[in-house]
């Protein structure tokens, strides 16, 4: 069957991005472009995830961050390799430290552990500017 | 269980590397970061994957190949959700055309069939400069 490459709607790519858990934060670091996965929440439409404070990650986007119009991208995706159909999502948009400590509580209380564990104290929030989304089905 | 977060060696990366399929390459586009999801093969120790001419991919990693030191980060992970473990590798290099048609006849016979179809004609290679990789396992 013919792959069929599609397009998403705003508001379709925000549903499936709602359910799922790991996306991947690109961003210019000090040395190039730099890739990596986080898990991460939607809080009122925006991407929610934690850093360590000291990791690479943490240390590069901190110091990009400080520039109030750091841009960044957010990747999520579902692919099915078998049938080589699937979706992904790209979110992007500024991103930004929470440094008020009351939404920190709120956000713990939504429950973004990070994965890896260690002391994750750092949130970062992108605010989407822009969201464009695919999908690959078989006709 | 406690998660243990550990580097992967350069060797372990490219293992992995070499078993997957998809990856997310990014890199600075015309209006900031860009991530997206690709189907790759490793060829001769190079991450190797095709896109569209006339693509959106296409055309702003065209502009910025123009550059010979265009830098891209290229990433690969394999995650489970349930159990929170799994690993992540990323890629830190320059981005090259295939622009050779001899090169071309022989990357087509490796199969690196762009997923999506259409006319995807356009070779891209990444040859690593820096490659790094994490696990997540439970204690």
């Amino acid at each position: 069957m013919e792959p069929i490459l599609e397009e998403l709607t705003e508001a379709e790519s925000l549903r499936l991005i709602e359910q799922a858990e790991i996306g991947r934060i690109g961003f210019s670091g000090r040395y190039g472009p730099v890739v990596l996965p986080v898990n991460y929440k939607i809080v009122d439409g925006a991407v929610v995830f934690r850093t360590a404070v000291g990791s690479p990650l943490g240390e590069d986007l901190r110091t990009g961050i400080a520039d109030a119009e750091y841009k960044v991208a957010f990747e999520i995706d579902e692919i099915d390799s078998a049938s080589r159909t699937g979706w992904s999502v790209m979110i992007q948009g500024a991103a930004h430290h929470v440094d008020d400590e009351q939404e920190q509580a709120a956000l713990r209380v939504v429950g973004i552990e990070p994965w890896a564990g260690g002391e994750r104290e750092h949130f970062v929030r992108i605010k989407p500017t822009v969201v464009s989304g695919r999908r690959i089905r078989r006709g």
